[in-house]
């Protein structure tokens, strides 16, 4: 009876991290869904919720990191346990990052808001938001579910992400050259997008964690993340005339 | 004699962990320094060995989570050794960071640096690299010796860090009112500005898991981090005439 009665306290443990982290994975998404709201809508006061809101996933964070250390110690995990909490550890820094890329979009609304912009540029920004907060919950369905023969579709949203952003780059910098009282607000833009891009690199951190944890290997065929904004260059995007 | 030989062992396990850290360490300085010469000498073929020499970090971070995470489960520490063990997890992660943004500074080199920028772009960028790898050393140097006495500098240079960046942002902005040509390398220099602000901190970050290590506690009066760029709006930043 002993052994029955702490298998099962184990198996409470371990299934309480994992509910933790579908809080937090709920938490995050309407975290960065506010703060594209807030600066679209102009709304300092919802962009200062979210920056309250952030908290949250700091405590969180601490909490599993915290648990999980103390599992470990003291039940010595093997195989998929391990994984399964060393993966809540990763999953959970991974979560927090993209509260606080929430958080920085949310501490721009005011600077970018400054003046009237024109709805348009904020368009791109909304759709590139919308590609990121899809993926972000395609991933933790996939974590709730294990369901891991679903995850080929991280990669391509990644691409799609990483396209986007590419275009909205350099749909900002024409604003910027076009006139120069967009140069401040749009370069706050630029910083959003980044943030928003770098939500789609954490969603992918999570995708190949998850496919360790339910698998023991390296999702096949890893390619480099991130942006290609970098390479754009002054010749390539003064304006051609 | 079984006994103090395990000890030992062990003891050597958590030598192993510092002397990794004090790797990645120093590895990582090399990459922020080398980066930003690359940047100011427009020199790309030192970006891309930056570039190439980020693999060594992420390998190091893994390296040392996968042997934390052994040490744990085999000898389940306690106290200062187990705070030991958590701290090198969370500083090689801090160090793999601080890796990943050397290496964002040295993709832009290219892009940064096509077309002839003035010099005097560069020096702003300059100093705010050297302010953040003084303050990346002095932790660095405090982690090897555990004289946390000497810690409260860091909050003081990050504080620096911080006005030097939000000048320094200002500064950029000027410039790109000033020239529609400059709006794309600027636009590049405020990442890596940005970037370079970030790895201070992840210096602070350090400082903190260092304080906690030791004597574990957290920091007293922590303060909220980060740049205060994010409330420079519109009519802040036109050019007064």
């Amino acid at each position: 009876m002993q052994s029955v009665h702490t298998m099962s306290a184990y198996d409470e443990e371990l299934k309480y991290l994992s509910k933790r982290i579908a809080a937090m994975g709920g938490h995050a998404e309407r975290m960065v869904e506010q703060a594209v709201a807030a600066l679209v809508n102009a709304d300092p006061g919802l962009a200062q919720k979210v920056i309250r809101d952030d908290a949250v996933l700091d405590e969180g964070q601490r909490e599993i990191d915290d648990k999980a250390i103390i599992i470990i110690a003291k039940r010595q995990p093997m195989a998929t346990d391990l994984r399964e909490i060393v993966g809540a550890i990763r999953i959970s820094a991974d979560l927090e990052r993209v509260g606080d890329l929430g958080k920085n979009v949310a501490k721009r609304v005011v600077a970018v808001t400054d003046g009237r912009q024109p709805t348009s540029l904020f368009r791109g920004l909304e759709a590139l938001a919308n590609l990121a907060l899809t993926q972000l919950k395609e991933v933790l369905d996939v974590y709730a579910s294990r369901s891991v023969e679903k995850i080929g579709f991280v990669r391509d949203r990644d691409d799609q992400i990483d396209a986007m952003y590419t275009s909205l780059f350099r749909e900002l910098l024409t604003y910027m050259m076009e006139d120069p009282r967009n140069i401040t607000p749009c370069t706050h833009l630029l910083f959003c997008a980044k943030n928003i891009e770098r939500i789609g690199d954490h969603a992918t951190n999570i995708a190949e964690t998850i496919y360790y944890i339910v698998t023991g290997e390296q999702l096949p065929a890893e390619r480099p993340k991130g942006d290609k904004t970098d390479k754009i260059g002054l010749s390539e995007t003064l304006p051609v005339k």
